[in-house]
């Protein structure tokens, strides 16, 4: 068998493990009981790894807020000390089969949702999404209400949502909901807006038999009433979940990561295991929701790009005209960028598919060689982090070339040398 | 002021208030307690007048049904017998401010929805939907089972839908949810799945606070997770108060009605007041889900095509390619049929955005004069009931042109003789 054979094969192989993974919801925890390695004085970032002293602005002040929140530290300087003398270690939610949301933040007593993959078996994490307010820790928000905010949901809403989820029989198919939720315009990273709203129909009955105090129960209605992306948490540990399952398959070229820390852009390749290759941050093309601009933008950041990877997000960007006329004022850019990505991906997910394109599955497996053949790079969906912190808007970024580039000579020499 | 000048101006007013028309769900009541005329032996149809003798059978089994509920008899024989001589009547729905779903069944003891029109004043009424069930009493089904559910809907449902609104602030918003909904893949006739997710998100917090049983809670919640269509009739009170605040406008030729009732189509015209104009119930081309086909299915039924007359469903289409993909295979019909029914609207209505079509309202106002010009019928989105009574799948109408025709020419002699 040839060499291209044999990559053609792995690739199918990679896809495959993406596209049968059986993902489900199977339960709520503190990150410390559950996340492979996590300790106590371990922050987990969102992106490729970096230093806090390099970290952006927004970022910076995640790490700082969860070590506060943990009772690590009272000041920044007691922060850049600890991190300098290894006494608080930073390292990427990516090598915790764990994903974060922007900054990523993940510490040891906040609650996480437990994905498993009931396929090949492996667990993904994400934090229960945070809240609906513009100031979040995980955009670098640090304030009174946002730390009173994650003690609620790491009591109330965690409780609620592990007591409804015991009732349901303790394990939620996250891809049935994403399936129907590609049919009523969400893409499941800028927009959740149908899989929040179906989550909610799936999930209240359940909650409702459970002996939860009432106020837990208000408490959850009430926030999923106001959260609209509060599923893309539940998405997020999904896509881990799948394409870890994809990892580490001899000869594939498939991109089984792309994350982001503000600074730099990372990814890694399944053949390549867990080596990251990264490139400069990009910058977010869209809407800002208020007074500010593209010089308030900090650049590209988060792990949520974990939707794209697995086939959702910019790849499934048809299933959400709303979403592009939003950003672009363009309806049919959604479309567009749909078919811009079916060039650089192996194949399509027929669980996925995106009712305007007949019911064409949405495009899954990024190859890093289409990549580089045609020169276009994988579209994300995001949000927008103002530079100081707070979220501020919505838009399309593009993964660096760079960090594709670097991928397959890596590859090229690994092939060489086996 | 020339008469085509004059009826142009009365479209306008005609279109600006289906478009102006604030219409909020107020209330959850037994049909004699709020239906304008509504009596004990009183029963309400879907579709111009008929007597029980020329009813289809299915809607012939769901006034029976009724009368059974109701007590007023315990046969079809007696049912022969007392709508001949006048001691039960039947009226068309539409002539008390109320519409009905398929058969359109509505009797004094059964709750309806109170929809009210805050811009014009007027009130509408249309049943709390029934079942996710093939079997319902408004489709033609009597059986135990029904009428244990038409009981469960009486109590349970109807005391959580009434103390939920109450704890909401007493007036829900329709069109708000609608507008959202649109942007779902709804087009809010045969799919309401976003609008009733929704609603379950908007709702659940209040029904949460209020005082209700536990059991009513979950009744609901259960209720809402298992009826996708839930929204639906909540959707057709409300085309029902948006439509019934254009008619009586002197020169308006704009459709303010259309009706079925399985034999006969009825539409009313806003200059022409109350006066039906029929033709031949139309066959359905659409998707059968079990076994059975055209040759079992009857005629087209039901005052939902208020939904059309409002600017949604069929007009709506575009807004619901997986709609048209299950119908015919094909999700650009979808945007097809929106087209085609552009061309016999007056307007289009700047709430109702379709996103694909770059948020370009939906076509909302038939014109009798366009649909004579163009040939075209309005296509009206429906669910297909089985002869013998019970739900049997999904497909497109038309509305028959005959209809139209007496209409112009009605409205051709009051312009003479005026």
């Amino acid at each position: 068998m040839g060499l291209k054979e044999k990559i053609n094969e792995a690739n199918q192989e990679a896809v495959n493990r993406i596209i049968n993974s059986k993902v489900v919801w199977v339960d709520v925890k503190p990150a410390i009981e559950v996340i492979p390695g996590m300790e106590k004085n371990l922050i987990l970032h969102a992106g490729p790894p970096i230093t806090f002293k390099r970290m952006c602005r927004p970022q910076k002040n995640a790490m700082l807020g969860a070590a506060m929140y943990e009772g690590l530290v009272t000041s920044e300087e007691e922060m850049d000390e600890l991190c300098a003398s290894g006494k608080i270690r930073l390292e990427p939610c990516h090598d915790h089969s764990t994903v974060g949301s922007m900054c990523g933040v993940t510490s040891a007593s906040i609650n996480v949702l437990v994905v498993k993959n009931e396929t090949y078996g492996n667990f993904s994490y994400c934090t229960v999404y945070e809240s609906y307010e513009r100031d979040r820790l995980l955009v670098g928000s640090i304030s009174d209400a946002v730390f009173e905010n994650l003690r609620w949901l790491n009591s109330n809403v965690a409780e609620g949502l592990r007591a409804g989820l015991k009732e349901f029989g303790g394990a939620m198919d996250i891809k049935n909901i994403i399936a129907r939720a590609l049919a009523m315009g969400d893409e499941l990273h800028s927009r959740n807006f149908a899989a929040t709203a179906l989550f909610g129909l799936e999930f209240m009955p359940f909650l409702l038999r459970s002996s939860v105090d009432n106020q837990i129960k208000q408490d959850i209605a009430d926030f999923l009433q106001r959260t609209e992306q509060f599923f893309l948490h539940h998405v997020m540990a999904a896509g881990k979940a799948m394409t870890d399952a994809a990892k580490n398959i001899e000869y594939s070229t498939i991109v089984t990561a792309i994350a982001r820390n503000g600074v730099g852009v990372g990814i890694k390749v399944s053949a390549l295991g867990e080596q990251w290759f990264t490139g400069p941050a990009g910058e977010i093309m869209g809407l800002f929701f208020g007074t500010e601009g593209p010089e308030d933008a900090q650049g590209d950041l988060g792990d949520s790009a974990i939707a794209e990877t697995a086939g959702l997000g910019g790849m499934a960007h048809a299933a959400s005209p709303s979403l592009a006329l939003i950003k672009t004022g363009n309806a049919n850019d959604a479309i567009a960028i749909t078919e811009e990505m079916r060039k650089i991906c192996f194949s399509q997910n027929p669980n996925f598919g995106i009712p305007i394109q007949n019911g064409a599955g949405a495009p899954v497996g990024i190859d890093i060689r289409k990549v580089m053949d045609t020169g276009i790079t994988p579209i994300i969906d995001t949000g927008i982090a103002h530079k100081q912190g707070g979220i501020i808007g919505v838009g399309n970024a593009r993964a660096p070339k760079e960090a594709f580039k670097k991928a397959l000579e890596a590859f090229g020499e690994m092939v060489k040398s086996s």
